[in-house]
């Protein structure tokens, strides 16, 4: 890791903050990298940028599906081509993927060239912004290949978040839960009361600078994921599992739409295993199903749970989770058996 | 970097030093990296050690034009499909190639597997055993791809150097030769009466061990170069337009004897520019000119001084150079100009 944490700014005024990083940051040559959506909808908002104006822009093909090896090459290619340098300088511009493939390409440029990332997505602000994780998909896994590298700086800005579908809203929102869960239950309140179908900006903003704090928090404690960064994965077991198996069906899941039946399967599971308070469970259980759609896992518990156990973290027949005792306090490695879990797939 | 610099081991006994460093380093599997001729010059001296037995070889083709993308690829692929997760173990047995190519494949694998490196040639142990440097040739350039990454270990025993033939042997003598210059007199007295037709090994391993450590001081207190380690450039930037050239010609140079008739010249702009002792450069002049082919520059100063010109670091129609004031005492961003340069190449 190059760069302390403390290196995403909450945005106000995308522009002016755009200026104030690069006129911070010595570079000789600008890139930007887009996706065509990210093109579309968010460079228009910084694109009489005095710097961004004067940026090599490259374009890349939008979703996961493109996270790969061929655009991590374009990039590169595209970066020799126009003459990049080690002093040169990078702004990412999109969500997860963008910022993965992006981060990823710079961190291994001559052996690292300086980035920025302005997430786009809600997912992407609250999620992939902080954490150094870069990558790309490789041989049909997720994230086989990336470092970690931090970035120079983060911006935030809502505005992006404006053109968003509610649905991929309500998607990074389900990080901004499992944000809550694992902190405190003041946090926990105000997700739980803020209204997603009429949208306060600021509000908003402040939510997502307190979801990021929290995940920077613990990243900090545990930059390389040896031990209790494992709690960003809490409700991810069942939630990729989850994820997965919708793929392979004809109405797939977003991945936060996942993420979040993984927490009321998860936060059962705590219940059984480490007494989460039952209460408590409830209340989140019902704030989850008024915001996301359930699944009916009937008949497919089987499928799902060996969709788990392929995970690369596990093996044999149990599962190792990482579980809340209360909001806030979590215990790691608990290994719940195949009938523990069926049983919390359905309450999903 | 994710180790500290003292991971050097200086073996009189290879197997033994595999097993003290396999067991001190819990791993699920161990992947061995080897080209077609280490294969079969150097892997037999450790076949039958327990560890190295039972691990997964990867073999790639040797040769610097083999460093690229499709052997990254190769070894990803390989790993992926061997089932290897982030508690794996990779050794990298062979020369500057296997290193940089393996290491590289390794610091992105999962985002960061451990590795081993076994430089099994004299210019890999002295120079690429240390300073974390990893990565492979993309588009033309050298190394244009890569992350510093420092290995967990680095093993080095003079029994694979037994198999070199004299020019190898001499070619990453000459990096030694740039240790001392750069470092005291005294390793400089022992460098040159160094008697490289008949070899003493076990003298060779403590000068080998001497220059190492020279290295690792200077990459310690630079670890990103952003300054003194341009020192390790020495000699470097004739020698590589030596060197280029020499590619185009029907004899090419072996990149150590291209660096010795670039010492030369880089002493003689030191004279010149910044007062070397005009008696240490001719004694070592003489010394290097004992010990490798000179090359008459004639006709061709032009056509190294474009390629100077062309090196990434370089621009306009003058040449950074690092120099030396005296044995061990240097100054970095010293700006040379076609015609000093020109008269340097006379002198190598």
């Amino acid at each position: 890791m190059n760069a302390p944490e403390s290196n995403v700014i909450i945005s106000k005024d995308i522009n002016r903050s755009i200026n104030e990083i690069c006129s911070d940051i010595p570079f000789d040559k600008l890139f930007i990298i887009t996706d065509n959506n990210t093109e579309r909808c968010c460079l228009p908002l910084i694109e009489d940028n005095d710097y961004v104006k004067d940026a090599i822009q490259i374009s890349l093909p939008a979703g996961e599906e493109n996270k790969n090896l061929d655009n991590v090459v374009k990039i590169w290619s595209r970066l020799t081509i126009s003459g990049a340098k080690r002093n040169s300088l990078i702004i990412n511009l999109g969500g997860g993927v963008i910022s993965d493939i992006g981060g990823f390409a710079a961190s291994c440029f001559k052996r690292g060239v300086r980035f920025i990332n302005i997430p786009t997505t809600l997912l992407s602000q609250v999620d992939a912004s902080a954490g150094g994780k870069t990558g790309f998909n490789f041989a049909g896994y997720k994230n086989e290949i990336g470092t970690f590298t931090m970035p120079e700086k983060v911006i935030i800005s809502t505005d992006f978040l404006k053109t968003l579908e509610h649905r991929d809203f309500i998607s990074g929102y389900a990080e901004m839960i499992k944000h809550a869960l694992i902190s405190d239950e003041n946090y926990l309140a105000k997700i739980i009361s803020f209204d997603l179908n009429h949208i306060n900006y600021p509000k908003l903003s402040a939510l997502i600078e307190e979801s990021i704090k929290i995940k920077q928090h613990i990243v900090e404690q545990d930059p390389y994921e040896k031990s209790i960064r494992k709690v960003l994965n809490f409700g991810h077991t069942i939630g990729h599992a989850i994820e997965s198996y919708s793929l392979e069906q004809s109405g797939p899941l977003l991945h936060g739409e996942a993420v979040a039946l993984g927490l009321i399967g998860e936060l059962y599971l705590s219940c059984k295993m480490i007494n989460f308070p039952v209460g408590k469970y409830e209340t989140i259980r019902n704030y989850i199903l008024s915001v996301y759609n359930n699944l009916d896992c009937t008949n497919i518990e089987d499928r799902l749970v060996d969709l788990m156990l392929h995970d690369k973290k596990n093996t044999a027949e149990s599962i190792n989770f990482t579980l809340l005792k209360d909001v806030g306090v979590f215990k790691i490695d608990n290994f719940c058996d195949r009938d523990e879990i069926v049983e919390a797939l359905t309450q999903c």
